[in-house]
């Protein structure tokens, strides 16, 4: 029996998410954080909604997950986010010593690459997963906004 | 009469909120918001509380400070915080691109400037306000954990 458990198949979650957020007027960026290739949190960008800057999907899906596991370090956890991470959730991802990140698509104006800012040494980074979709779904986004 | 709204006043709010996080055993950091010379955000970091590494000062006093505003974006606001922020509060900052930014001691490991993080351009920043202070309760909570 073949692997169902790849990086695409977890992607496919975070896209679902981003899709609701997408639904709901919010820039859809949606994730989920998987360990044992169980999803213990999944999450979509709420900053609309909540009038909270913080309340990106990577930043609510490490505190659900940390909730989930009773401790603050995510380490074993793999994140699948749908854009590359901002400076703010790639500060907090460094905090959480998180073990792998895969994201979609990337973000050359303000993901972390960009900005400078730096995960932890032991984080692993895949991109590009999914990337089309990913990026496909912003763009409709955005263009819906003009 | 002198103006008594100075940044020592405020700073002295900060430090307040950096000693209740003392006495819970968190690391000593503490954060107001003001607008117009009234404080609307005071909050105190949480980390080990909430098991959560996004519970800083400064996350819940952006939070708090735009709750009590009803939108996201702190302009016109000044944050007053004992420690320099992190790569992660200071992506938050600058998302809310708050007016000023206060704070008291430096972290010369794990602080904005060395870690290379950005804040939004138009964002002023001020730096040693009560700096003695400030670093000697840090000082003196990692002196406990010893």
């Amino acid at each position: 029996m073949e692997h169902i458990f790849t990086d695409d198949y977890f992607m496919k979650k975070a896209l679902q998410e981003a899709e609701i957020a997408f639904d709901k007027g919010e820039i859809p960026v949606g994730a989920v954080i998987v360990v044992d290739n169980r999803v213990i949190a999944r999450t979509h960008n709420l900053t609309e909604l909540l009038h909270d800057v913080t309340a990106h999907a990577e930043m609510q899906a490490i505190t659900s997950a940390a909730n989930f596991l009773g401790g603050k370090y995510l380490k074993g956890c793999t994140l699948y986010v749908t854009l590359e991470p901002c400076q703010m959730c790639a500060g907090a991802l460094y905090w959480s010593q998180i073990s792998k990140i895969v994201f979609g698509a990337s973000d050359e104006n303000r993901g972390f690459q960009k900005m400078g800012a730096q995960l932890h040494p032991k984080t692993q980074v895949i991109s590009g997963v999914l990337e089309k979709e990913c990026a496909d779904l912003m763009k409709a986004f955005f263009k819906n906004k003009r």
